[in-house]
């Protein structure tokens, strides 16, 4: 049929343009930077999100909403929050438009400057901490355990579709409590959250680590990470919990009585996920004829296509058996839709369908109902089999746990492949350059080596894994005594 | 007990204002007209949504997002448009800052000024609009039924917590259709999912009508809505439909070709529904006590407050019995809360729920246990029963069916006890004054007339109803002939 789609081997990134764009999952705007989610992509996120929604819920979490706007003086009251986030982002200088005297459509009016310029948010810490002031004054208020949906702004120079772009949705939650100990579990859980939806739902395996001080969030004592590995072999960290100690509660003086009556700091954490997964999601399973999505988020589960031929009655039938199958997938919950669109032809229809990656696709045609079975393709594999009609949503049922577990297994086989051991400066580039994927190196603790790699290697530290194993070594750049190898991948 | 609660009749502003943040629905925040939407008020809004959004999505529409920055010049194309919304608007002008060079913290970077600056939106036709222009070529793209959920910003100077805020939470629908009919009929059919939700989830009967010209959203050819009376007799618009015509579609040269291959303009609809909608709730329901909230949106529907004495024996049985009432009532899907908190006592906990609205409340205590029952409270009549445990789940389930349709009742009895004619302007003034309430008189049709009345009176013209009986009659102002009554009142 043909998609008109770059190849990964052609140009992985022009591959993964030509996938959203075509795929229906977003385009760009008009506005500089900044996407317009297509009902398809939004659907996508809205599958994710009501997952993930739920498993913070089951996690004792509420949802609230704080303010779009941040007044600038408050990104300047933690220390080092103000150097990563206080730079590129949205500033809001007026508040009013007025007819131009000359004729000239509207113009900003002069008059309504704005005290204190407000910044588009491009994460809540502060403006939630000096909300959470007024919610807390005793260990009885403790702990709090809130969630926020929302978009956020953060200036990006250059941009593409759903990785990087000006405005993107995201969910952060920021929790305040009365231990460090609390936090710290509560920091953990929420890894543990992120990486159970993401390979259970996402299908895609990801390695659970701590950033270096380095590659820490701004304003966080320790940031603990999941990364996961695309197709190109580089990384995507797909999901950050970050420990923030008593950072932003000294920055908005955010204190609670003890149950001694002493007066206390509140611990912190946070943590997010956005709609950048989506890039992840596109970037990890999909082929060269298009996306394939994971059976658990996919908007669209099951499209059921019928083949007609003239025969008026042959096509009523196959109808009625549509209809039934339908039925009985839809009691099941898969979503499906039945394509029968006479205006286009089911060989535009399967490219269709396999370029926006449905999982299943069902052919059913005059012939095969005689012989009582239906031609069921998946979209993993790009196989197809004849299926027997009775018991077919049953087999269709069982067809999308085995493509979703395919999935998740074909990733973790190709990263597997792809984590490699370098011990020495000239292995670690050889390996970068000709294999990309993962290395585990040891590395000598410091920041200016670390950055000096960068550097020289264009790759990074994705994060020191949990339950790393200790192992005598020398840092690949220097030469100085490491006791533990650390993931470096070049990333997105 | 007493919540130090403003009475309804002491100061109705007050009271409003009481119930929000005793209620702990939301709170303003640090930045100047915006609010905090605490974890209670989102679970409202949380229930709101997810009921509007199976509504919208059973009528054939789905959810896509729009950038939330819109070009300056965009909102200049449709000439009305710019009228209503291109004003009291927050303007972002760089999009970066800097290190203040004399210390004072971080500065906006004067080198970094947007070439055109961008409006945070304040409803979003025309960055939509210019985005459909790339989505429909001929008939065949049509209709498109997309929905947003999203934030939106309208300067105001005086704000009121829910009512009107700098920043509110909405959804807004954004449809393209081929023929002027068929976007008329999703205009109205739109309207009719408004008034459903209205008055099936949050209990409060809805008068459909048409806006005047005077009236009318900024860019529509015909704005319908639904208002609802408070308990101060004023009026509140809770949900409006605009169609379009090909406003916007001209102003953004959006056409396509029809099936003969001709070039037409697409005919358009809009219509929204606000967190504004929560402050409806409010003031429809509520009393001197505290909150009142319809079992069908309620956050929570039922607590279980158990009665300690001091046997520990006894304890454990009212906690047994608790979770055994606990398990049935989540089987039947209804959120309840068991609060055995050990350092409240339970007068201070029924106040403080009867002020949060918790529909049912049930005391469980030892000489209940003996006697096989447990006394259940509801929250609207504010009357108790002693009710047998065999089956008060059951007996629960009816109950919360009963509140939400009592609410209903009582507040079309309030309505209709608060509608009068009036024939004269004498009559119209002193309805006003002294009983509030809607009011059907005659009008003479014209604009000046309108705003006379508004000028003088303050009362505006709510809608047209649909529907409408015919009758001559004479304005209320000018004598002039009339063919039929309209509905006035004050408004929020």
């Amino acid at each position: 049929m043909g998609n008109n789609l770059t190849s990964r081997q052609q140009d992985y990134a022009q591959w993964y343009n030509d996938l959203i764009l075509k795929g229906g999952l977003a385009e760009h705007s008009d506005v500089r930077g900044c996407m317009v989610i297509k009902p398809y992509g939004y659907g996508l996120w809205e599958n994710m999100r009501d997952v993930l929604d739920k498993m913070f819920k089951d996690t004792g979490h509420q949802n609230a909403y704080f303010p779009l706007f941040i007044p600038k003086s408050y990104l300047s009251k933690e220390a080092s929050h103000v150097e990563g986030f206080a730079k590129e982002c949205a500033v809001v200088t007026h508040y009013r438009l007025k007819n131009d005297p000359n004729g000239g459509g509207v113009i900003v009016d002069p008059e309504a400057k704005l005290e204190e310029e407000l910044i588009v948010r491009p994460t809540s810490e502060t403006i939630i901490w000096s909300t959470y002031k007024g919610w807390v004054q005793s260990y009885r208020d403790l702990p709090i355990l809130v969630n926020q949906w929302a978009n956020v702004v953060r200036w990006e120079m250059r941009t593409r579709l759903f990785l990087r772009t000006a405005e993107f949705l995201w969910q952060e939650g920021h929790t305040a409590h009365a231990t460090k100990e609390e936090a710290v579990a509560e920091t953990v859980q929420m890894l543990d959250v992120y990486a159970k939806f993401v390979e259970e739902y996402m299908a895609l395996p990801v390695i659970k680590g701590v950033k270096t001080a380095s590659e820490r969030f701004a304003g966080a004592e320790d940031t603990y990470c999941i990364e996961a590995m695309m197709q190109d072999g580089k990384a995507l960290q797909a999901g950050t919990s970050h420990f923030l100690g008593q950072n932003f509660a000294k920055a908005f003086d955010v204190k609670f009585a003890d149950k001694d009556n002493k007066m206390e700091y509140v611990w912190a954490t946070s943590w997010g996920m956005s709609t950048r997964l989506i890039g992840a999601l596109v970037m990890a399973h999909s082929d060269d004829e298009g996306l394939v999505l994971p059976p658990r988020i996919a908007p669209l589960q099951v499209v059921i296509v019928p083949i007609y031929g003239k025969d008026a009655e042959a096509r009523q039938k196959i109808d009625d058996k549509a209809a039934e199958i339908i039925k009985e997938l839809k009691l099941k919950g898969i979503s499906v839709k039945y394509d029968n669109d006479d205006t286009t032809r089911p060989g535009w229809k399967f490219a269709e369908y396999e370029l926006r990656g449905v999982p299943v696709r069902v052919a059913l045609g005059a012939r095969d109902l005689e012989n009582n079975v239906a031609e069921v393709a998946r979209r993993d594999e790009k196989t197809k089999e004849s299926v027997s009609l009775d018991g077919i949503a049953n087999h269709i049922e069982n067809l999308l746990e085995d493509i979703q577990s395919n999935l998740y297994h074909r990733a973790v086989t190709f990263r597997t492949n792809n984590i490699r051991k370098a011990d020495n400066w000239d292995e670690f580039v050889k390996i970068l350059d000709e294999n990309s994927g993962f290395i585990l190196a040891h590395w000598d603790g410091t920041a200016e080596t670390e950055e000096k790699i960068k550097e020289l290697a264009k790759a990074t530290i994705r994060c020191i894994p949990l339950d790393n194993p200790m192992e005598d070594g020398a840092c690949i750049l220097t030469g100085k005594p490491s006791t533990q190898r650390v993931l470096f991948a070049r990333a997105y």
